[in-house]
């Protein structure tokens, strides 16, 4: 197990990476960023936030838009950014190459339906193989982990995290969608990698894994007032009243004015790596 | 005259906008990048930093990428960010289509040859056009300017500051083409754009400037060690040697390991800024 790095750049006094590997998961080729702060020079193992990306999104968006670097650097945490979903010759794509289906639209679930169910894999893949890979390739402390996503990639992150708390000693995110069972996006997404039993969506639906018992100690959401997939989609408003009847310490801040974009993301992803950085010791 | 804008996103306290406006110098739509900070809020005026992009970008790859926003939201600095040809029907590209002249190319030149001449007027439209727009229709005080950029851009700036210096209080650049005049990107642009006659390359040459007598009290200027264009296309050792002879107080950084990507701009456009508005008031 290993892989192939495709660039390496300065930056922050630390390394940017971007690397290939073939995934057993997926069986296909998948590309991942990550950022190795100068802390982790010499091999001394750092914590690791995971940003998981949105709709459309490849390993490139957080990695070159949000100037997490800077305080990744600072603060000594290893950033790792995955693809979004399989991609390459034979992975099936939506009919009618829609944005929030098929490539770059994974969800992070396994699929179970033809003929999805083959390459989109990106649960096992995000939760198992490439944690794997980055444990034994990379200066990783996977004693210390945080989770982070926008927009799909923060449904990604919150599930993840809600079905293996015991993982994450950090969890947040950006513009999450909370509920997918509940929103276009998301149960368009569901029924096509899932099939039509909704039963077996509860496990990629945060709001839902809440009600069904699982719990975080503690939850940090940003959530932009501007931003065009509030109402319809993201519903920030379920995920708090989940968490209120379940005791999770949710801080959802409204972020007046905020869009969608990683202008947003950039403009508080200080806050979050601060956030984890203090839950990562 | 006035602008379209195409985006407006608050990204952290300000305002970014994405324009269009019908240019009269390139006779093409052309579009810029503008980032209003907090302080301009309520039409107060502020400090404006030009920022000249390189071969391929458009005013997008450093609004986007850099990570400026959040410094000049602290320093309340505005920075405009053109495109760097002219686009669009009519407009004569490279005849294979090479990314280092025509489109995406200007190099900040007015060209002079056909079929260039009509709308390769990059010079003119960054120097004059756009500022007087800028002037116009937002919060930019004319009276404290500065000015950088990158690569072809950073040549840019450097040349527009030399013809002008009483224009700009504070100049600087990132890995620039310090003398188009001998190197092969530079002598393939300038001959196509000007014709054969060296002589008037001199104008659009950092160095041949300031031998011919341009001057700037201080300049400073970043370059990454590991930058694949160092030694063929970029030499700061000409420049170096240039403000030598003339007096020039420049601060030449050779940044150990870095390339020319912009994770090398994002990691120093912090010192840049602040150069900037310690001078800019």
């Amino acid at each position: 197990m290993s892989f192939e790095i495709l660039s390496r750049s300065r930056a922050f006094g630390g390394t940017q990476l971007v690397c290939r590997h073939a995934s057993r998961e997926t069986g296909t080729a998948m590309r991942f960023a990550a950022f190795v702060p100068p802390q982790a020079e010499g091999g001394r193992k750092v914590p690791v936030v995971w940003f998981l990306s949105g709709l459309t999104c490849t390993e490139e968006n957080f990695t070159v838009k949000a100037g997490a670097q800077r305080i990744a650097a600072e603060l000594g945490l290893m950033l790792v950014a995955p693809d979004t979903s399989p991609r390459g010759e034979g992975v099936p794509d939506d009919a009618e190459g829609a944005y929030d289906f098929g490539l770059g639209a994974g969800f992070y679930v396994d699929a179970t339906e033809a003929p999805w169910a083959r390459h989109y894999r990106m649960k096992s893949y995000v939760e198992a193989e490439l944690p794997a890979l980055v444990a034994q390739e990379l200066p990783a402390d996977m004693d210390r982990q945080g989770i982070t996503g926008h927009s799909m990639g923060g449904h990604g992150a919150l599930t993840i995290a809600l079905r293996a708390p015991e993982r994450f000693r950090a969890v947040s995110a950006f513009a999450p969608i909370v509920s997918p069972m509940t929103c276009p996006w998301g149960e368009k997404a569901l029924a096509g990698y899932l099939g039509p039993d909704r039963a077996a969506w509860r496990a990629y639906d945060a709001c839902a894994l809440i009600e069904d018992g699982a719990r975080l100690p503690e939850l940090l959401v940003d959530q932009g007032t501007a931003d065009t997939f509030l109402t319809r989609e993201l519903k920030p408003e379920l995920l708090e009243e989940a968490c209120r009847k379940a005791g999770i310490a949710l801080t959802l801040r409204r972020q007046e004015g905020y869009d969608h974009s990683y202008f947003f993301i950039a403009t508080f992803i200080e806050d979050h790596l601060r956030w984890h950085a203090a839950r990562l010791g």
